[in-house]
């Protein structure tokens, strides 16, 4: 009554009336990693029609640099080899790293459905798993397996394959710029932009795609994005690297938020606890930090020579210990146990990343320790071992671990990099994303990194591949049984 | 072009096309709390038309049932005591117990601002304080002061004396709706419910009004919404009781996010280390446990007997300290802290809530305690009193401190509530909201728990009003600064 009439509307294009489709498919899967391929594989499979979005000019997303390995629980090679494992126990296990903050639903759906995935990928996909198991830090028992090359792409590779036998499109260079909804409010397509290319993201040029059944978002984490990261962690400016890939950003994770997803643990953002900053991205230090150092080794304060935390504590413990003492640390194992481990560290020494020293002494002096204090926490460290027993942080000791007598010494620095987010957008057990007031939003998955709630405050190592395989199934399967 | 065309619209009513405004003023202050009336003041000052929306029957929101505790350093008094403090020692605190993820330049205001605050409310507002420092938990220093009666009450009374003199309607039972926006995103008003019943809150009947400047959001924190709290912190059942007011819901912080406020911190959720299972919410056991027994008494484990945490760590550390133990821990003073504290703890004997022993055994065997176990700890205790060291748990000695060794001992049991939530929606130094692209929301400003960044991971006791009037003084100003 007191001012001229005003319009409001929105002002997003893609949420406006939209005239005609320019395709259509039963299921539109976003994403190109282990969750969004293993989604389109399950679609596929339940009769739909499929294509997959993927940005990037090739599929694999973050997926495609992992070390391939993949946490299952209650398997035939854990019984052959006596170690007693259940879901039950992985469930505790994930629920104790997650601070108790998890959805417990989907922890469960997680570690009850770990076997049966793991089984899957060799079974279906076909992948190749080396013949070691491996327990990693806050984990019970040994329950990782790795897959061969010890590299995601071996899991990736075989799923791109199954896809192609399948029929399915993966159409790269091809980036959602929004969902479209109907007069409910349920989506009914994307609205993706073709030719996309990072550098030049505002490209115009956009085109609209039809799910007719659903649309299944599988964009990864934010670890790359570092404005929308810093928002959520302040500290994790520019100034911290990340294992990420740079594509590892946030708009496909803001659009769901735009049609009110809600959001989950934004802010519970993963430190690495195994890299160097002594080379650029995940590198080669992880593989010795994690499968030497942190299983048969110890990592000391550079300043005191002392050992400062229990090095097979969950990945948060350990980051946090590291950063809280304020400059790298420094991991340290010597021959024995690296060939106990039954890795290969030459890429490591190639890059100098990992070190090798014959006397303690020379380490010592290399890093700037104090060598008296750095021989008495070797000698400690040594009696632990003996004695299968750690008075000092209770790290559980290994069966095969020996003393560390076996010269060369080899070292390498720790500083912890961005590495995954536990945050995400909420889901059910069903994969349907849930919106601002509880409701699911129709039309609607997701899968993988872009979800929040399994891991809580922290996710354990060698989790993540059995997520995205978990829940990649169950939004695949569930996204084809929509009517269409 | 392979189906017919399809319209995609929105579903809220606010969002799309409206005829005319109901009313209009240049500002909208949504929340009568310490934030939102501290922000109606100022606009009001700055010489825009204000009204205040209040969704309850009453002013004062959460505000009104604190106790009135508001943290400033470096104030004349602190001053006259010989307490050494500065803005930037509260800022570091803060960001300490925020675990590193607070927003700095947030923080910063926070504290830079708080002896000019703490002074503008006496100044200004005429409010008055006990004769009284006190340091809490995180605190490095003794720098709290209490607002006479021990209540916010005392404060919320100034603030509606100064409005109603500067000639502000405080509109009760007025529920926000949602927003109202331009074609550009603007927010140029609010669709509200007037009438408003919490037991019937789908009532029809609403109206438009327009904020020709700003519309502040000033709605307080979601502690009391168990659907909301539980999907960011799934442990935050029913189960658990708050010291909230059940009006303490996320409606308000859901229409923010769904015009794409960026969501900050939403998973942390502080719970009170200092309430009772012996009465609902916030109660008269807090009083007896934040000013008795943590300053100059200890807490144990009913089942040990023994000493768990530095009393006076943070409310996180303290609470989860609780919550680890698994059942509700024993608090303990005796007649000497009483009288020392300066506090009257009558109404916490009436209510049973605090227990009063002529001896220690009989406390013991009252709350199920090994009566050897504990006076060993008492000992011990008293032991790091005389000697103003605590080698256990390193909690600062205070001055006054002495053993407990005069009878009658008060007791009382300690069980986590939930207190406030430090997330909420993302808003820069001018108390401008800020969206998920990083970019501001034109015609919207925040104060109050309905922001986030400025706590982190974690509040420390006292700082929440002092952000109430920072940010609210703040948002206030810059809002009827806003071109009309």
């Amino acid at each position: 009554m007191l001012e001229a009439p005003i319009i409001s509307t929105h002002t997003r294009v893609h949420e406006i009336a939209e005239p005609y489709w320019d395709e259509a498919y039963d299921v539109i899967v976003i994403g190109a990693g282990f969750a969004g391929l293993t989604a389109a594989i399950e679609a596929s499979n339940s009769g739909a029609s499929v294509v997959v979005l993927e940005k990037m000019r090739a599929p694999g997303g973050n997926s495609i640099i992992s070390d391939g390995g993949i946490a299952a629980a209650g398997t035939p090679m854990q019984q052959r080899l006596g170690i007693e494992d259940s879901p039950q126990l992985m469930y505790a296990d994930m629920l104790r790293a997650g601070l108790g903050i998890n959805h417990p639903d989907l922890v469960w759906e997680v570690a009850f459905r770990s076997a049966e995935v793991f089984q899957w990928s060799v079974d279906y996909l076909g992948v190749q798993y080396l013949d070691r198991l491996d327990q990693f830090g806050g984990h019970s028992v040994a329950r990782c397996f790795t897959a061969v090359e010890v590299s995601g792409a071996t899991i990736i590779r075989r799923q791109m394959e199954k896809l192609r036998d399948l029929g399915v499109e993966i159409r790269l260079q091809t980036s959602l710029q929004g969902f479209v909804r109907d007069t409910d409010g349920r989506v009914t397509g994307v609205r993706v932009q073709e030719d996309f290319e990072p550098s030049h993201p505002e490209v115009e040029g956009d085109r609209l795609l039809q799910a007719r059944m659903a649309v299944v978002l599988a964009t990864g984490g934010f670890g790359g994005d570092v404005r929308f990261r810093s928002v959520q962690d302040p500290r994790l400016t520019a100034d911290i690297d990340t294992t990420n890939k740079t594509s590892a950003t946030a708009e496909a994770l803001i659009e769901a938020l735009r049609i009110n997803a809600m959001p989950v643990h934004l802010s519970h953002i993963q430190l690495g606890p195994w890299s160097s900053p002594d080379e650029k991205g995940f590198g080669v230090g992880p593989r010795f930090a994690d499968y030497v150092v942190f299983q048969y080794g110890m990592a000391v304060n550079p300043d005191t020579g002392r050992r400062f935390v229990n090095e097979l504590a969950d990945r948060k413990t350990l980051a946090d210990a590291i950063l809280a003492v304020g400059k790298p640390c420094i991991g340290i194992a010597d021959a024995h146990a690296v060939a106990q481990s039954g890795w290969n560290i030459e890429r490591g020494l190639e890059k100098k990343v990992v070190r090798e020293f014959d006397e303690l002494s020379q380490l010592a002096s290399h890093y700037g320790i104090p060598a008296d204090a750095l021989q008495v926490t070797l000698e400690r460290f040594n009696r632990c071992i003996e004695e299968q027993a750690d008075p000092d942080y209770a790290k559980p000791v290994i069966a095969e671990a020996a003393p560390l007598s076996h010269p060369p010494y080899y070292a390498m620095r720790l500083w912890p990099k961005v590495h995954f987010t536990m945050g995400g957008i909420q889901i059910d057990v069903r994969g349907r994303v849930i919106d601002l007031n509880g409701k699911t939003i129709a039309g609607l998955y997701a899968a993988g990194e872009v979800t929040g709630g399994v891991h809580g405050a922290c996710r354990l190592g060698s989790c993540a591949i059995t997520e995205c395989l978990v829940f990649g199934r169950i939004a695949g399967r569930n996204a084809a049984a929509e009517p269409a």
